[in-house]
């Protein structure tokens, strides 16, 4: 029996839907492209901005709230940075509805349109050229946790919304090197965000010129492969060189005592790595969660078939608790709900442990539990072994994700490939994954790829003559 | 000498702008009535939203996220909630922008034009009405951490923008007791928040019907008196019957079997609480923070006059963070600003605690310290009384903020008015602040104080037949 509706080998978007619906993590909204994340999709995003907001605070990020609509005509400024993104916004236009034949009409019409950010070079930048005026001032280091808006036509819970939210931080600093630097520095926060915390193998890459970020110097990326092979931006981290401080003017007074433009960077990470870590870690059971962000780590199910042994059972419940609480988070459902629903609601949830506790465990002072990983298995212990065992399960729970998801990578992922005829060959054959290849690219190369729905999605940072080919998200 | 560059006295409003841009908090950005919220002012927002949180999250309620758009048809399902916000309200009405004569133009004209939410009752019971289907799924307890946007005319910085953050969160019951009583318990808990946390002495009332929320049954307000005598409503719970549930169709299974509609709750606390707290604690110096929600209690400022002693001036520095660290946030601002500035700056922003070290101090082994409240006084101590002075400062500051603050609301308090003439006669003479009054009110008295700037604030809650008059924000 498996939990969820779909399988994998059946259909993976199909499963992925799936998975994102029966775990309780979404749902659509009756707005157009917009979703609304659920207290169990919640808690998992709460949990990464806990982790990424401490480390870029130790890093000296400071967090800031710049507002949500920029004027069209700031936003103009940048010439590279509006093409990008004119066609994929939300523009406001009216500030008032009025019922005219009953019919509610926009009225009050606005000066200036405004656009709700899709991101905030412009906006931020706009703050920068008023708070930098002097080398010492730099570097300046922000971030804001906030949601943006990208009108999307075809839209997948997590994946691709017309909402989402995000971390964008905005730094400014004095030379091209610092700012480099500093961009490259997040690139490794990414790394190690995704691939140590989410248990996620990617690749640490560089986009091609033709796939940075509108008004970037150089994009580096985080390129993860999804179960079917197609790979997932998961995060990007800009060096912007001068692009934005020269169409906003961040300037400042040099050391030579000269006026001169700032170097900026720009980074961020949105709500979309939710769906990768769905599509890396989940299986026909359900979704799973690297320790770190499971809103839950143990839950406890008690199982009351007579009204008398409730208190008993639900002592014995806190008691388990108790041995586990405070390393780990622990719930104990006493909810309506049948006993049977909450275990596979959990198991579709990824908890990594679901005790079932009834009055059998109570008499004979033992813990009957469901573990997750590697496969689901139930197991029993004495009491006082339960603290021990969950300590181990929970300790290998991580490394288990990570070693599946590791192998799942290398076979699906093609080296070596020379030639635009090998890469074709393998695409060809209907197989899908990364191909890392390492040959003199041309215009006409990317656009026979193009029409396979091929893209290149980054040279690799370690190796840069190679770069990786596939399908993406 | 002052720290702020107007005092209180000369102009109560002008001394607040001051001490929000002088303290840092935030400004005022190119995006007509909107603010950027800068480090220091975010800060103690995070702070607020921490201890708020945790304390949802005790009472059951969990996070979610729901869309910022809102269709215009779907919000005009409620009549008084839709003419409460029609007026007041961002909407989207193009998807793309173009370049048509040199000029970017909105194009993409969209079917349904968007609100910006500038509260969500219409899309988060819409989502109930989906989730909700017997009994056994109520109460269903969430909220939401975002940001909301009401078109203003004149704003001002923190206390009334066009986009603001906030906290909003909905609930639905199965009975009108049920819904009612926990509407109370939020309003208890912005009580505690507010009194217990923010030492802002404020009184817990009810709306009288014309100052309530669009659709509400019954708003219950927490109403603070500023320095200057005018009232901040500081949070409010709404207890919304079935208005909202009946609007978007929130209906379930009863224990009769009979299908019925939900009732309904909101309760909201946004950042304009900022602005209330500023213009509670501030003084002509800057502003005060109580201690739970101070970005930092403690700042030590390294004073080198000689590059030689610098190091053994940091080490010294740590030293004094090392006894003090872990109870209480302390910073080393090591900075290239001047130490003169440096102080000044913690001073407008109030905090508790600013250590002066340089080379004498640390021959000495003594602490040179400026203690903020009551007043700012220079101190010095050993080294070693260093940890028990801090902390006997630190454990005062809350108390000393809030005894100023109830001293001067008494100030300002005046009681048992007992009719309209009475109340004229208190305003008429130019004084401000709070009227305790008790007599039946009619419409004509209303529109007579409503003509000299005041109204109705709320009745008391623990006292329904007394009610306040005031000037408000």
């Amino acid at each position: 029996m498996c939990a969820l509706s779909v399988k994998r080998s059946e259909d993976f978007s199909r499963w992925y839907q799936a998975a994102v619906i029966e775990a309780d993590l979404a749902e659509r909204s009756s707005v157009r492209g917009c979703m609304v994340i659920k207290p169990w999709g919640y808690s998992i995003w709460e949990n990464m901005q806990s982790i990424l907001d401490r480390k870029f605070k130790e890093l000296g990020v400071r967090n800031c709230y710049f507002p949500l609509f920029i004027p069209v005509d700031l936003f103009a400024k940048e010439t590279e940075h509006i093409e990008g993104f004119a066609k994929e916004m939300a523009i406001v236009t009216h500030s008032k509805l009025e019922k005219i034949d009953g019919k509610l009409v926009p009225t009050g019409p606005i000066e200036v349109p405004l656009a709700v950010r899709p991101t905030s070079e412009m906006i931020i930048g706009e703050s920068f050229a008023k708070w930098v005026k002097s080398h010492r001032d730099l570097p300046l280091l922000v971030n804001q946790w906030c949601n943006v808006v990208r009108w999307e036509m075809r839209t997948r819970l997590f994946l691709r919304t017309m909402e989402f939210l995000w971390q964008e931080g905005h730094t400014a600093h004095e030379t091209s090197e610092e700012a480099t630097e500093f961009a490259k520095m997040m690139h490794g926060v990414y790394n190690w965000f995704i691939t140590d915390i989410l248990k996620i193998p990617a690749i640490m890459g560089k986009k091609p010129d033709y796939e940075r970020f509108p008004g970037a110097v150089n994009t580096y990326t985080m390129e993860a492969m999804m179960q079917d092979g197609k790979a997932l931006q998961a995060a990007t981290s800009h060096y912007l060189g001068q692009t934005f401080s020269k169409a906003v003017g961040i300037q400042f007074q040099g050391r030579n005592e000269q006026l001169q433009f700032a170097y900026t960077s720009s980074w961020g990470i949105s709500t979309r790595i939710i769906g990768g870590l769905i599509m890396t870690h989940g299986d026909d059971e359900g979704i799973n969660t690297p320790i770190s962000i499971s809103p839950y780590h143990i839950v406890i199910i008690p199982i009351i078939k007579d009204e008398m042994s409730k208190n008993s059972i639900f002592e014995y419940c806190e008691k388990i608790r108790s041995v586990v609480n405070g390393n780990y988070r622990v719930l104990i459902d006493k909810t309506d709900e049948l006993p049977q629903n909450k275990k596979w609601d959990y198991i579709r949830k990824g908890v990594p442990i679901i005790c079932e506790i009834g009055e059998r465990d109570v008499s004979s002072d033992s813990v009957l539990f469901h573990r997750r990983q590697p496969n689901i298995e139930k197991l029993s212990c004495r009491f006082d072994e339960f603290e021990a065992k969950s300590s181990s399960i929970l300790q290998e729970h991580d490394n288990t994700l990570y070693k599946k998801a590791l192998a799942m990578n290398e076979e699906k992922t093609i080296r070596n490939i020379r030639t635009i005829e090998q890469a074709k060959e393998f695409f060809e054959s209907g197989r899908t994954g990364f191909v890392v290849a390492n040959w003199k690219i041309t215009k006409n190369d990317i656009e026979q790829l193009y029409e396979m729905g091929v893209s290149v999605r980054c040279s690799l940072i370690d190796s840069p003559e190679e770069f990786i080919l596939a399908k993406a998200y």
